[in-house]
């Protein structure tokens, strides 16, 4: 029996998840939710698919310790080295923020052409480009590793003539392609969505795959009849936070992501998963 | 019995010890070198002591595996935050960055103000304030972290305009303080070294902790007549490398590094240890 009231688990590298978390609490508000952010072994983006599968492997078996009722991947490097492996592995629902973001691009597009922005591992994963060419064979896929927006972002660089700079360079021969749709396939992307955007410029629809994630779990969730009825019971924290490092460090740009005024987040030892 | 002609252990959280490395290639050629980077959990600067401790800790015991006659600890936050702990555990010889880079920052001020650059945990550590002023208790020390430089440098941007803006940010306020030395206090900074160099003016020494940290090794092994006398022998590798992760990555960027033609890097289950 399927505990409807039971939390959705959704875990990342670090921080970057929050902005899928804060889709989700927007679109599903009576959702309690347990946030898992890999603090001690971020980033992902640079790492390789064995490497990222196993760390992945680890955080759904402790969501899992906390009956989770179904899991988002809220991390593009995640969803597109780990999801299919940890899918095969659990038997409660698993969403992955790659698939929900194709989807919405490949409808998108009048052109055919669709950009994708992302971590290395995203990138030259090619997953994205996949998923497109799966819903509409004749799209081109033309994906850019932007190594830098994930530090700048963190050092909180979100409007700042560097941040401009590097996302120009990155960006240049994207604008080149005459691309329609950009995919912003790295959680951290929608912090500095307008610079992406200004650069793009108005002809180019930039997707962003947290409101798609946050908006395919709503409907999962009513389609199996698993939304909550009930909310938090009182005493009960209706949002909970782990982390595995740092946890005052984590709080602080969480508090920047999400207004909802987190008051603290719990060290777990993620290896011993 | 101490074998002389056994190699060296190093270690650093990615390839920003191998600046260290090429240092103790050039001052003892006949050493044999084992180099260990923790590419699978890499950056270290913006982890907790007990996760760096932890994750040190392990690296230690997986160079003992290898029977290493001493120890390198090539990483500013490791030796930081670790080092105290592990020489605790460990019978060989160990050296970390911070106190060679302290000592000679130390003898070298004038004015008795040193500034230190480097990552957020080492600069939260105070410890290079802490060695200086057991040397020279009326010195200042002003520490800044600087948290781009490293992934600026692994982007390759070691000499560009983005580069001199974030250090012109970082460094002004190191520049109104009036220090007389400079300590490069990460393995990466070496690299950056002629744009910090431009920025802080001639007056100012820079300290380079990597070329300190191998004379350092050199004299104690000359103590301890544990030099060795034979070099590699024939169809033995003189220098190997380990990592946890994306060894083809990590033999790129090492080769824009130490000019010796790194043929592999072997990659270790790290969290075994």
């Amino acid at each position: 029996m399927i505990n409807k009231n039971a939390p959705v688990g959704v875990f990342d590298s670090g921080v970057g998840g929050l902005t899928v978390m804060r889709e989700i609490m927007r679109q599903t508000p009576n959702e309690k939710i347990i946030y898992f952010g890999d603090t001690a072994r971020v980033p992902y983006g640079s790492k390789s698919r064995d490497t990222v599968t196993k760390y992945s492997r680890q955080i759904v078996r402790f969501l899992q310790s906390k009956e989770v009722k179904a899991i988002v991947v809220a991390c593009n490097t995640a969803s597109a080295y780990a999801l299919e492996e940890i899918e095969k592995e659990t038997d409660i629902p698993i969403i992955g923020v790659v698939k929900p973001g194709a989807k919405v691009a490949a409808a998108a597009t009048v052109n055919g052409r669709v950009g994708v922005i992302g971590t290395e591992g995203t990138i030259s994963s090619g997953i994205y480009s996949e998923y497109i060419k799966k819903i509409n064979p004749k799209a081109s896929v033309i994906g850019k590793a932007c190594p830098l927006f994930v530090p700048l972002v963190e050092e909180g660089l979100w409007q700042d003539p560097v941040t401009d700079d590097i996302a120009g360079r990155y960006l240049e021969e994207l604008i080149d392609t005459g691309i329609d749709t950009l995919i912003l396939g790295c959680t951290h992307y929608p912090l500095i969505r307008s610079t992406v955007g200004r650069l793009m410029g108005e002809e180019v629809t930039l997707v962003n795959p947290a409101y798609e994630t946050a908006r395919e779990l709503k409907e999962l969730l009513q389609e199996k009849n698993m939304l909550s009825d009930a909310g938090a019971k009182l005493g009960e924290e209706r949002y909970r936070f782990y982390v595995s490092d740092a946890a005052e460090k984590f709080k602080r740009f969480a508090n920047s992501i999400i207004k909802y005024g987190i008051l603290s987040a719990k060290i777990v030892n993620i290896e011993e998963y």
